[in-house]
């Protein structure tokens, strides 16, 4: 009931739609009803429900991130490391969102997708797919 | 254990104390000790924890986030569709909230409520509500 | 399966390891496989997942929020609390994580750990940890 796989990722900033990955798992599941978990387990990458049929979309969240907190924007992480923004847009956003399952499948509006989100590429990205069914 | 409802919003930003509508199902279900998921099946509103007592608090969220990600703020989005904006908002409020059950009811602090963020009304927005019961 | 902790938190804003703390919990529980949430009982206070190998990240990120949401910023609720910037903050990076339980365990990337963050202190703060167990 929990399966993690890895994404190569090829860029500095990068997003990548992960819902066909996620679907195939819940598939395999056999969990029928329940919530499906999807994570990173990174702090300096996220998962974001959101559209990708316009791939710009994704362009403009990083864009936005990249407004707020600038690289090389004075953090004091910045000492140590040079990724201080990468995590701070991934701590905005979140390691995680949660699905319901129904009938086997993901609960999703029409334009909802699941997203991994790159901030400090490239580089091989974990994701957790958790399930939990519903008891009876 | 799984329910959606709707939401008719009635203008381009608004929030919705969607608490009690939440607390309805809760009772109904049956399910006293667990998890409960509330979330937006759309990628241009999302669902929040935060106070509604006074109801300019939701309104200076949005103002935050309308300085951060101002419509028509150079966003390749807004070539297709003029809601970029939106899109982006959502994503960084994230589209879901999970909260305890305990007792029957929900776990909140004092201050808490559920509430429904709309980015690009008006519109007639599904909620859908997950309740997974704690397994003996 | 829930249990209430507190945090006395020193200063304005805070943040504050709890990690372990929260793995007591999940060792006492008994839950080996399943998901456990993690929330701040509180509408001024958040729980993120991130670094705190260098304590400045933390610093950092409140230093972002500070920008984009600066105390003070003329926001409508400070009309009858002062502390209208602590509750964006907190609505913007949410008041709850979730995290995968693996053997008995957290199962957490290298780098990710559960943080209080205070945004309105000094403060006691309530923090819910809920364990759902994998039911077979």
């Amino acid at each position: 009931m929990n399966e993690v796989f890895s994404v190569s990722t090829r860029s500095a900033r990068q997003s990548i739609d992960i819902t066909d990955e996620v679907r195939g798992i819940v598939g395999r599941s056999g969990v029928t009803e329940g919530l499906c978990q999807v994570m990173a387990l990174h702090s300096t990458a996220a998962v974001v429900l959101n559209e990708t049929d316009d791939p710009n979309l994704a362009t403009d969240i990083v864009t936005a991130l990249e407004r707020v907190v600038p690289a090389g924007g004075g953090w004091l992480h910045d000492r140590i490391d040079d990724n201080a923004h990468a995590h701070i847009k991934a701590a905005m956003l979140g390691p995680s969102e949660l699905v319901p399952v129904r009938g086997g499948g993901l609960l999703l509006g029409t334009w909802q997708r699941l997203i991994l989100m790159e901030f400090d590429g490239p580089r091989k990205r974990r994701v957790s797919v958790t399930l939990l069914r519903e008891s009876s």
